[in-house]
């Protein structure tokens, strides 16, 4: 049975991958008493006082929002909240099993970037942190910002952050592997929608010089047309020479290459075009921007993609679990910028000087010491 | 240790009285590929051509969402969104323990009627019913009318609804011990808020022809000053003789009381005054209108509270659970007068005619047949 068929049939199966379950029994009367009425006065009283009292009271202490509006969920696109569901449920799964965090799904029925920030801040009560998940850009930036800036918990966007990590994490490994200095290479990150943008900017807060953006139309530049705010805000940092040209005069003489775009848009000769020892991460999915035995064969030295079925996975669920166990075991008011470097150089150090090499530069999503770590990095920048 | 101390202990040990567990074990990578990438976009793909598949692939199948403002918490009045998480919280476990059904708490941290209306039809894809809990008259009316009148699925205020099926079921049994007839009886209702008006409604809808409601004043009749919108309509079909007095005055000649209003309030010369063979719901809490062993020495038949420690206890949780199991089951699109009359009968009539008398008139919550029950009645009606 192919998989597709598969994954259908086991959905069906399940008929949701979550389920709610009572940690806290009713049998007798007296349970009854002490769950519900009229015990249950008793912390809702002291919650009232002092709101903190949540954390010590009630599941906000350890439960996530996963939440969606479907407007770009994997690569389906704009599929709407119902269809996004099992996206989010299969988030929260890997929440559950990986970090031990209990996380629930929301979709949302609304696509209006106002209300949207306005029904997550009506929402933020129940939980100890806030998952962004598959909204599209440039609204996800604006929706995470400006809820960063009201609330009191920490709000994510893993489709930014957390690929930011894993990717960042990877390239750090492929320079343990090539040896070179990040204040000396080239990056080109192709996809400026909220990933590509996310990587670029974490690469840049690890220490990296030199980056361009490329989108579907090459180079970005001051030229580009119909560039977003946030597009715009990157020429700041990236491209500062103001070149154009394709994504193939980009490549020239870079090092690294990312990519978060579309299938075999990467050719040999780009690759070849690039500096020795290059590291490329094609992670367009589910067929990348090059075959990893094409891009090998053409002289890069590293290569990573999105897909399971070849080396150097980059892959959210090493990061996102251990994100948010950190951050609600330290009760962090938000993820900052060196809590996301400190997750990186952790994931990355768990790959050891012994067992890395060309085809191993992550940790697996099953080492059972993954989250552990990250939630250690996390926990010593609150 | 009294019962607040332990409560409050117990409820610090959970942290949370619910948690999220995953269906899906992901112990592989073909498990994470099922559950999460590539496999899960299949379920998607499918939703997105037909919302209704919904039902067929996720957790909205079996899941209700208990939504609360915070505005009107057990006795503990608008305490707020954080301050009423432990009590949605217990709700969900009672829907899961009592039900089988999933359950997750939602404190919204508006009192806006429009942005709840809103908030919670953003909501609704992932849920298969919405539990209103807790939510201040006449507020709740509109809110609960509203969402019922765009969304399709079933939208049940429990304090309403839940509160007058089981009232409803014990009166039902108090009359097979009084013997009288619905047509004759006169029904006072003391308390005009989300419960007292759901109860005089059902009440109606079942067969009773007289019923006066009476809220703090007495007399709920034209000239009663600030009626809101809902205590007016009610005007329509109470109290048809538009007569004025006090509390006092309306028992005089009553055959049934239904308090959900305040301690004390019932004297022993008001019951008295009331017919032959009077039953009483006296359901303030914890203190009820009059004590239960002054009301049947003042001469009452039949005598029921809120409390757990007195015979008769009027506890919604021997309906809700089985109402949305049924809800859930047959796919209801709403939960409608006949079901909530249905599941009453059903519930009286668990009290088998050998077990019937003035002390033991409402099946015990821990029933195990409870649920499925009330579950059948509601499908019966779907």
């Amino acid at each position: 049975m192919d998989l597709a068929k598969k994954a259908l049939d086991q959905h069906e199966e399940w008929c949701g991958k979550l389920e709610t379950v009572a940690k806290s029994k009713v049998s007798t009367r007296e349970d009854l008493a002490i769950a519900y009425t009229p015990g249950v006065a008793e912390p809702c009283k002291v919650i009232a006082q002092d709101k903190e009292a949540s954390y010590k009271y009630t599941m906000k202490a350890n439960t996530v929002a996963v939440i969606s509006d479907g407007s770009a969920v994997l690569g389906l696109g704009n599929i709407g909240a119902h269809a996004a569901m099992p996206v989010m449920e299969g988030k929260c799964v890997l929440f559950k099993e990986f970090g031990g965090v209990n996380a629930v799904p929301i979709c949302l029925d609304t696509q209006d970037t106002e209300e949207l920030i306005k029904t997550i801040t009506y929402l933020a009560p129940c939980y100890g942190g806030i998952n962004l998940e598959d909204i599209s850009a440039p609204r996800c930036f604006e929706i995470e910002q400006r809820l960063k800036e009201t609330l009191d918990i920490p709000v994510f966007h893993d489709d930014q952050h957390g690929t930011a990590i894993v990717v960042l994490a990877g390239i750090i490994n492929g320079l343990r592997i090539t040896k070179k200095k990040k204040e000396d290479c080239k990056i080109v990150v192709n996809g400026a929608g909220s990933a590509g943008i996310a990587i670029t900017k974490l690469l840049l807060k690890y220490g990296f010089k030199h980056a361009t953006l490329c989108d579907k139309l090459g180079i970005i530049n001051s030229e580009y047309p119909d560039l977003n705010w946030m597009q715009k805000d990157m020429l700041k940092v990236t491209n500062l020479e103001n070149k154009s040209g394709s994504l193939a005069d980009a490549l020239v003489g870079a090092d690294i290459f990312v990519g978060v775009s579309a299938p075999n848009i990467v050719t040999a000769e780009m690759v070849k075009s690039m500096n020795e020892d290059s590291i490329l991460f094609a992670m367009a999915n589910p067929v990348p921007e090059i075959m990893p035995d094409l891009a090998r064969a053409a002289g890069a030295r590293v290569v990573g993609t999105g897909r399971s079925d070849f080396p150097n996975q980059v892959n959210n669920v090493i990061a996102f679990p251990g994100i948010f166990k950190g951050a609600l075991e330290g009760r962090a008011k938000a993820i900052t910028d060196e809590m996301k470097l400190a997750a990186a150089v952790a994931l990355a150090n768990l790959v050891s000087d012994d067992e890395l090499n060309e085809d191993f530069i992550m940790p697996e999503a099953f080492d059972p010491r993954v989250a552990d770590v990250v939630s250690a990095a996390v926990k010593e920048h609150i």
